[in-house]
């Protein structure tokens, strides 16, 4: 993504991206379920990983793309239609967000099918983790779901309890810094803090 | 973005992003118009520009956050309830795009005051000189401008020719590279290319 690519023969490829597609942050994206026709779009992504939210096994020529070219996949199940049990639900979209915030499996794509309810829900709790304010979480995740949002999914975005799993990070962090160290500010990219400004135009 | 701050006396920051806040691509943000409350959250941007897209002067309280956080501010006037001029509407546009397309700039902020009709034009302008297929570039417009899109946006931005653009680009990539170059794209971040890929989970 962001390359604006020539091919030698000087004909434009068109890019297809995903129904629902868009970037979440640096390094996430999101969108309904990819089809063949996307592939030379998500090529432009050079993605490391995907995560699947959905409980059926992932199509097989999306496989082969995934095999093709290196990209791990992880697969957390959550019903589409029914509404999964609370505890199932809270137990895939824990997972899929251990996996979601490891910048080591980033670039990620985060997809179910349509990109809306599951995906929606994990991306909420994603900017919960990040402290955005819920009234801004429930416009974004609105923004995709459209006429189809659901209430349960934003009492469930609502209710997600992200403290623990910030505990856990910085029980992780100051293991890695040191217990003694008085650097109390994790960040994903320590050179994005200070970077030189060029003169522009 | 991208962080998760723990302030030094425990207390989280409650973020609130603009209404209509979305990441457009590496670096590019677009949202409406910025309020105080929205300053904490500008702050972890890191920005280096603004393109602001109406014709009214830039807030004075907007004005006094890019002074502090050394900000430049773009401004390309494009009247939002009258309907411009095509030929102003495709200037602006057009002087917009190669500002947000300069790296130097980034990251970038583009407004106007809802974030839904100039600003999704010249997203959808960018995303045509990314080649994104029509009906994708379409989608996103709708997401953002809901029941307000204007079938005269999606026009313009159907018809508005990035061919002119990209010859313009290619011209300052071959001088940059040297005509005799047989290297012929042009990436943002030649590191994305081959990055290693460590062992996730």
């Amino acid at each position: 993504m962001g390359c604006i690519v020539e091919e030698d023969d000087g004909d434009e490829v068109i890019m297809e991206p995903p129904s629902n597609f868009s970037m979440v942050d640096e390094g996430i994206y999101r969108s309904s379920c990819p089809r063949p026709a996307n592939f030379s779009f998500l090529e432009t992504l050079n993605l490391r990983s995907i995560i699947y939210l959905c409980p059926e096994p992932y199509p097989e020529e999306n496989m082969e793309f995934l095999r093709t070219h290196n990209i791990t996949l992880f697969q957390f199940g959550i019903e589409g239609k029914r509404e999964p049990s609370a505890a199932t639900l809270k137990n895939a979209i824990w997972g899929a967000l251990k996996i979601l915030i490891d910048v080591r499996n980033h670039p990620v794509l985060i997809h179910c099918k349509r990109g809306k309810h599951r995906t929606g829900s994990l991306v909420g709790c994603l900017r919960k983790l990040q402290n955005w304010c819920l009234s801004s979480v429930f416009e974004e995740y609105q923004h995709f779901a459209g006429i189809k949002s659901r209430p349960t999914d934003m009492i469930f975005i609502e209710t997600f309890d992200v403290v623990c799993l910030r505990q856990c990070l910085h029980s992780l962090i100051y293991q890695y810094h040191g217990y003694g160290s008085k650097k109390r500010r994790l960040l994903y990219r320590e050179d994005n803090v200070q970077k030189p400004r060029l003169a522009s135009v």
